[in-house]
């Protein structure tokens, strides 16, 4: 299933290949979010003709906004979304949680206190029990009915169900919580080895800021089965953190096993991660960068709506092949934001997924090259 | 300019061809509204895709934003927005009018009542003084400036300044508002002849809903050198008047020239409109619709968020060539729309804007056929 290419001489950097039902997944490589079963502003017969290999979407979403039985009804999210090219899905566990905890942003970076989650009614060994914000039905998730319904959605990549603590946890319930995170992802496994059905399961390693914890997640984990392994849970307030984790966690992971960074996709991000090992990263901050009026560019982002760009009559980049670049100048996208013209989200998302799709190929050249 | 392939011997419709600088538009055809420079959530290659001849642009919004001199920097309009086929561009008269009487829907049907219209600084002979809205800075619109602005903006039909008055005005007033409609008009034509640059210039009808009236505005302005006529003002409270002040007005038209009728652009008016020999409407009620989650088909209007739909898993039509049909399900878009997805937007204008290039060829088949 995973392929190296190259193994950097510089670093733990690797070129490689995921092989899925649906095509290839060059490595490292950068993974878009549709939450919904579509990127944001972008309709995916672009997405594909973009380039993006592997689209990221959400089965909490999905499991209450259409129901992952009408997926399957459909024929699975492949063919539902229009989507021949690979897909991953998470295991609703982080939105859930999220609930439970307050803004998972805020949680992570251990800005936030615990929040009383209202729509969160249980959580126990089972699983947990919470109501939909759409109706209001009452809605069991546990490790089995996540896999079931990553069954129905038929995603190439799936993910265990897995707890996510908060940030602000006491080492003694960070233990406990990993303890049945580990029963949660052995019972997703084992779901989802009795119907395998051509998807591959990654594990997701947690154990939060707490090192010794990282590497006995790695260690638990890495005896079962699984086809790769995601890392999950908090990464520290900043980049040094996140660093020292990483530094820490993949050396613990099998080599021949693509690895994934969950929810972490800037370009800092990116540039660190490679350099350690990382194969994929999945992150909204490009199309939610684009919607609000930035462009990423080789040379940093550019700020649409400064006012200099008014009359600049070149797109974003001379350089760039993306559709936006190749129809559009700055002068124009300019003008749509100020308009507050729906078509400016649009063509901006266009130009930033197809920026990550060329950086990441530089990346992979520059590793092959043994230059990262 | 305007070609006559073929006059109904059942009616006074009639197949034709406008040809302009940047190509040719069949008629009748249906014109759709792209105010700033871009159909609402559509990208200009995607409308050239569709198939749509002719786009009209509101000079109004674009003076104010990004202002006429900046796109005439850019190389004019079609390049400012890359689009290569015709556009058409009113004169700023309506909106700005709108301003000083309130809602424009609402005052043309006789519900509103006249409003101050604080934004409108005075109105005289010269022309009309108001403050942007974008920056409060004080912009005079005449006829000549409207037409300055017109020619920076290079679009392939112009149109002259008017007043337009509002529906609950007094005869009186309405003759005195119709007179200065037509020395604003003149002066608007001796302005764009003295710069004609390939640019044809449509006068506006005027008159209300007054027939005599209407027929004053018809020998008043047919004896100008004007290459088209746009009808205008007021078309009365419901379909019944509208025909009426059609019927009364299009036959005192030269045949030899292009017609437009103003703002209206729904499938039933069009029908109508065309058997009386109308050629091009402009209208932002497809676009509108689908954004509101109506997809327009030959058997009416579909409700796309309606609850059948959610396992409905093919298109909206099965006939139907556009994007959306060829590629989602109604199923998906009924999902779209229900997770508050901008694709949904824009999915939906794709196929509705399709419809409405099918809808008109279809017209002009049936005309060709003397049918309609």
């Amino acid at each position: 299933m995973f392929e190296i290419l190259h193994q950097s001489k510089k670093s733990p950097a690797r070129v490689g290949k995921i092989h899925t039902p649906h095509g290839v997944i060059d490595t490292p490589n950068f993974v878009a979010v549709g939450t919904n079963g579509t990127i944001k502003a972008l309709d995916n017969t672009m997405v594909t003709e973009i380039g993006l290999q592997l689209m990221f979407c959400n089965t909490y979403h999905l499991l209450l906004q259409p129901g992952t039985k009408v997926i399957k009804e459909a024929g699975g999210l492949h063919r539902f979304i229009n989507r021949d090219l690979p897909i991953i899905t998470d295991s609703g566990g982080f939105q859930v949680f999220s609930l439970a905890y307050g803004s998972v942003a805020n949680e992570l970076k251990g800005r936030g206190n615990k929040q009383s989650g209202n729509l969160v009614m249980k959580i126990n060994e089972e699983g947990v029990l919470f109501r939909s914000y759409r109706d209001g039905s009452k809605v069991l998730l546990t490790p089995e009915s996540s896999v079931e319904a990553q069954k129905d959605l038929g995603a190439d990549i799936i993910i265990p169900f897995d707890e996510l603590p908060p940030y602000h946890i006491k080492n003694d319930a960070l233990k406990v919580s990993l303890a049945r995170t580990h029963r949660w992802e052995k019972r997703s496994l084992d779901a989802h080895l009795r119907k395998r059905a051509g998807q591959a399961m990654y594990a997701v390693i947690h154990g939060g800021i707490d090192l010794d914890l990282r590497k006995q997640s790695c260690e638990t984990l890495t005896k079962l089965d699984f086809d790769g392994f995601a890392i999950g849970g908090s990464m520290g307030k900043n980049k040094e953190e996140m660093h020292s984790i990483l530094n820490h966690t993949l050396p613990l992971l099998p080599k021949e096993k693509p690895n994934h960074l969950l929810g972490i996709g800037d370009i800092e991000s990116i540039d660190l991660g490679v350099a350690l090992g990382i194969d994929t990263f999945d992150s909204s901050y490009p199309t939610r960068a684009a919607r609000h009026g930035v462009a990423l560019s080789w040379h940093g982002p550019v700020k649409l709506t400064r006012a200099e760009n008014a009359n600049t009559f070149r797109p974003i980049d001379e350089k760039c092949s993306c559709p936006t670049c190749k129809n559009f100048s700055l002068a124009y996208l300019h003008h749509l934001f100020k308009a507050k013209e729906l078509s400016a989200l649009s063509l901006a998302s266009i130009h930033n997924l197809h920026f990550m799709v060329d950086y990441m190929a530089d990346i992979r050249e520059k590793i092959a090259a043994d230059i990262i």
